[in-house]
This record gives C-alpha cells, sequence and structure tokens, in this order.
C-alpha cells in the first residue's frame, strides 16, 4: 500500500435531484464530465430534506422539503483540475451552489487485493 | 446565468435522528428555523451508521450503531449569518456538534427555465 | 446544556462500500476503531452514485458507478488523537483517500433529557 499526500481541493457541487441538463440528469452529466476530465474519483450524496437548491433569489417561493431533495457532489484533486472544470460546470448549473476548500488529503493506492 | 463568487461559511450540524425540540423533531425545527432566518439553502444528509450524537462523555455507553442514526444538516452563507444563529441553536441541541469552515463559495442564480 | 468551543480536525475517510478488512465489511471495522480510540463520534454517510474509490491509478477501468458505492466516515476530533490513527488506518484501506481540514467546533454537551 503506497500513499500519496497533500495539499488538495475539495469541491463540492450541491444542486437539486430534479436538475437536468441537455435532457439528462443533472447528476449523471456532472458524474461523466468528472471522469472524462480524468478526476480520481467523485462521491454523490443524496439529502432526505433541505431547501434551495433553486431559490437563491426566492427561498420563501421555492421551498421544497420533499419535492426535490438537495444532491451533494464531492470531488477532491488537485486545485489546477478543479479550478479547470469550473467553467465547464457554470452552464449546467440552473441555480445550486460550489464550494471549494483546501484540505490536507492522503491517497491510498491500490496494493495486495488478496487481503481484500 | 449569474454567478456570485466570495468567501462564506459552511456550517454543519450533526445530531441524532432521534433529537426532538419542543415535542418536534429536531430536523424539522432546525430547517424551519433557517428558513424563516433568510439562509440561501440548507441540505440534510442522514447516516447509515455511527456513533456519538449524544455520548461526547459517555461514548461506550451510548454507542448507537443503527439505534439512533446520525442526521447532518449543512448550510452555506455569509459569516455574518451564521454567527448571528449559533445562540438560537444552544437550546435546541441535547448533544451533536456544530462546525464551522470557511470556504470559497459560487452561488449560480436560476436562468433560463426553459433548458432544464 | 454547556458548550465546549474549539479549533479541531474533521477527518473524512472516503472508501468503496465492498470493501473489507480482515473478512469483515471495513464500515464496521473502521467504527470499531474509532469508539476504541475514544472518538467523540462518527458519522457514515452512503452514496448514490460516484465513481474512483479504488481507481486511484486506473480510473478509466475501474469505473463502478452502481456496483460499489462510495461511503464516507466524518470524524471530528482534537488533531492530535486524528494524526495518532492514521498509520492504524493505513493497513486497512485499498485504495479510497482520507481528507482532513482545520474547523471550529462546538460541541454540545448533553444536560437535561426532559426537554427532549
Amino acid at each position: 500500500m503506497k500513499q500519496l499526500e497533500g495539499e488538495q481541493t475539495l469541491m463540492r457541487i450541491i444542486f437539486g435531484e430534479s436538475d437536468h441538463c441537455g435532457g439528462r440528469p443533472l447528476l449523471d452529466v456532472l458524474l461523466e464530465l468528472l471522469r472524462q476530465e480524468g478526476f480520481a474519483g467523485a462521491t454523490a450524496l443524496k439529502g432526505v430534506a433541505g431547501f434551495g437548491a433553486h431559490s437563491v433569489l426566492h427561498t420563501d417561493k421555492l421551498l421544497r422539503f420533499s419535492a426535490d431533495l438537495p444532491v451533494v457532489v464531492e470531488v477532491v484533486d488537485n486545485n489546477d483540475k478543479v479550478e479547470a472544470i469550473l467553467p465547464r460546470l457554470e452552464p449546467m448549473l440552473q441555480g445550486g451552489i460550489v464550494t471549494l476548500e483546501r484540505a490536507r488529503v492522503i491517497h491510498y493506492q491500490p496494493g495486495d487485493k488478496a487481503r481484500r
């Protein structure tokens, strides 16, 4: 087992479960884009409640506790890679937010599969 | 599609699924409070396992792998808004933790709905 | 209700749902280790989609959108405790990543249970 350690960027993309892009679910489109661009990994978490994915300007009118649950897609990779993908996200997101944080990251590389 | 970008605060509130406040589920009370106070959005994630929501002092006795699953409520907003809500959370939380982090945040504002 | 506040470390361990360690699910082994080592709490979140838990080196070949969903285990505790556990994680993780971030943390201690 080898480890690669360093300072990287944690990007979180938060949007509504019902959001689409080009006729396809936004979640699928995002994961496909991230994989094609060579990101090491991505994790999609689905919320059980929430509000606001589409309601930056009109929270009161667009409250959706259960009608459109929030989805969070998390990516950890080097800062340049994350910066480069941001312009690609802009036309996809109809509402929602992206957060960017610096984090110390340790990548564990697959080694002896027999141990599993 | 317009973007609003800046440094904001990511607040995460972690508690037990069975926690209540004033006879109502804490999750509902929290989401209602956050919405009333004008937060742009909130996301509630439910854990599939965990321990410790009520066990800061007595972890060993209060281990609950499945009996009381953890819930995480995430909010991203400006620092003043987050600071102002903290005293309101204190009487609601019977155990649990709040984490606060600074993050670079990009808000995407709803534009042409026809694109969805 | 008492509060303990301070700067702590948020550790997130991300791996595949099917990962095992010593014949047992890695998630169970991790939660047991963290509890035994006296961590105040841990939260396990299961992804609904993702890729890359095992694919640091071979993302394209090992894409697993649904076959092996990602799991995120989150822990918040003091920095020394987190640093001390890192060498224990290394032999357990066959792929996956660990992220470490500093966060301001408020621990709420259980008080009057009658209020619940």
